[in-house]
């Protein structure tokens, strides 16, 4: 499956979102208005804000790496408050990220993936990627993604996948 | 990478999606407006509607079966103009996924993908599915999902990921 390129994807996508909030503050500051105001901005009264989409982006990453690699996750607390303080979290993600080699992953599909939350019970790696990770990671990213260009912020497919042309695929 | 098992995977979303629009219908009756109308709403006048949000994840996971197969992808013109044609939509592509057998992606990581977009240039079949197919697959699925939220539809994070609890993954 592809653990390494799964988990430099998930940094690839991180420095996306980092990129968006940079629009955003240049929006907020072209249109006069307080780009925090985004932080806590949402969707639907009962869906996470900004903050939290990309916190749960972050953790998503993390634990993939952590989880595929059969390390022990860092700790990294919900703090931000905020668009400096998410974009260090971002930072600091992908760092942790970028540490990992392909090696690190040896084995991954079917290592065990046991997750608090599930109680003591474990999936195998390929499946955790594909049913659960992979899903999860992408839903806080465009999420994140939809609460800016829901607030106006001018983004557009280009950036969500951070390339310009298939060239810079390097193929 | 396990090209079998994503295009497994973009089945059971595209199922997940199908749950999601009759979660719509039920609660547009209850609220007693016209289901009708969310196929047209949007979250940003210049975003997709929900109808080319079901479209386009429809044609990322139909493209990656086909391209990944080597074979030629059907062809779904984008016709849709009801939630029932959506799901009818949705159903005639998982049942072209549901076709694959895992074996018809054999050598799929090195595949050379070309789609027409790339003017006549390709990429191997793992970055394909990386780069471009897993990020855009749920780019849309999360977008129609959340145009859903922001309407008020009641959908949760198991909604999104069609799993109550992780005993359904089987393991």
């Amino acid at each position: 499956m592809g653990a390494f390129d799964i988990v430099t994807q998930y940094g690839r996508m991180l420095g996306n979102v980092d990129a968006w909030l940079q629009a955003a503050i240049t929006h907020a500051q072209a249109k006069g208005f307080d780009p925090e105001v985004l932080v806590q901005s949402r969707l639907a009264p009962d869906q996470y804000a900004l903050v939290q989409q990309v916190q749960s982006a972050c953790d998503a990453a993390k634990f993939a790496a952590a989880y595929l690699s059969g390390q022990k996750a860092p700790s990294h607390p919900d703090t931000e408050t905020t668009i400096a303080d998410l974009r260090a979290r971002l930072q600091t993600c992908r760092t942790y990220l970028a540490s990992f080699k392909a090696g690190d992953f040896a084995g991954a599909e079917e290592r065990r993936v046991a997750p608090p939350w599930m109680g003591g019970n474990s999936v195998r790696g390929e499946t955790y990627v594909h049913r659960i990770s992979v899903p999860n990671f992408y839903f806080h990213v465009t999420t994140a993604y939809a609460i800016l260009r829901h607030n106006g912020v001018p983004l557009g497919k280009q950036d969500y996948v951070g390339v310009r042309s298939w060239e810079e695929f390097g193929e």
